[in-house]
């Protein structure tokens, strides 16, 4: 095997929180990688060589060949590192609800987060409403758990702890503090999460998410 | 275990792609189950309660626990019943470029096909084009493999099929016929599909999809 196939590369955009996901993934499985991150108005030629449907960070390339979209970059890096730290359950109808589970926050949490940071007044409200209801859902099933998946860290934890960091953006930024008072189990869980090494190691700070966005923002009203 | 713990029973809607995935993957494995057809008009307390969050078929139910989205439920019929025929590789970068795929179709293939039914005449015909599009970077995909997988049926195809069968409806309905001329490989696959025991017993015929069309159409015009 040539050096460049034995290589592990991560094409990411650091303030992403699905390139968080494949960061926070590779740390907890001890997994050395060569970080490249992407300017996202200019997407180099390997980013596109690499994703050639989707044009989309991130993307893991090992041996060669990439692995596109974040939940399957983490069940590939489960899979492929399976001797490490397991991030999926073993037993199928745990893994079939943490797949659901992630399934939903990239969906659900990830589109409300867009209409709150995207939106003008009422669509920002109906974002921070919809973003209340699935807290209170996720609430409901991390229940008195530690972790998404029992006691210990795993794929639903890794997957929404980006999102959690939003919402601490969001409570300075478009006044949401309501899911500290309706969902204290969460929020404890999300403090919990935010001690953790692979999450500090891998997630923007709120600060720069922030920042992140007002860079955004200049570049849409210049566009 | 009591009998309705012991039961398997799929929520479903007949004329559905995602259920026939559901219902194809059952019968490749040989899976007995009591089969529930939904009322999408008038979903049931039992669709409501198993799937209290998208309230959307296919749903299955295995041991009193609800298993939702056809993809999870297909991994997880795979991973429940393991010595039976194998529905995704067991090399982690052929699962994750099956779980790629399947994705790709779900959302770009249903997309387009979307358009295609739904869409007046310039959307249809975007639908088309697109259709064409992903049809060929399917047929590239496939090259001269029997099947997505290689010599087997599996994840990928069972996925793809119920949509093949909605191109056969276009050909008449929306005059889609390029796929033939430009993709005979992914057609060849098709047809070997459509025979697959598994596959003509979930698949409704073209006529029948055509027909629960109309119905759907007539329902909106008096909506």
């Amino acid at each position: 095997m040539t050096q460049e196939e034995e290589e592990i590369v991560l094409l990411d955009y650091w303030p992403s929180p699905f390139g968080t996901m494949a960061r926070i993934a590779l740390v907890e499985k001890g997994v050395n990688y060569i970080h490249k991150f992407e300017d996202l108005s200019n997407k180099s030629p390997l980013l596109l060589e690499m994703n050639p449907v989707h044009h989309k960070i991130p993307v893991l390339v090992h041996k060669g060949k990439s692995i596109c979209e974040s939940n399957i970059i983490i069940q590939y890096i489960d899979e492929i590192w399976k001797n490490n730290f397991p991030l999926l359950p073993s037993e199928p109808y745990q893994r079939a609800k943490a797949r659901f589970l992630v399934d939903f926050i990239n969906k659900k949490v990830h589109g409300s987060s867009v209409k709150v940071w995207m939106g003008q007044k009422e669509e920002q409200e109906n974002g921070k409403k919809e973003l209340l209801e699935w807290s209170k859902f996720l609430e409901e099933e991390l229940g008195d758990k530690l972790y998404f998946g029992g006691d210990v860290f795993g794929f639903v934890d890794i997957v929404l702890v980006p999102f959690y960091n939003w919402f601490i953006v969001f409570k300075t930024f478009a006044n949401f503090n309501t899911i500290e008072i309706e969902c204290p189990k969460l929020v404890m869980w999300g403090e919990k999460c935010l001690k953790r090494d692979s999450v500090c190691k891998s997630l923007p700070t709120s600060d720069q998410v922030y920042q992140a966005y007002l860079e955004f923002k200049k570049g849409w009203s210049h566009g």
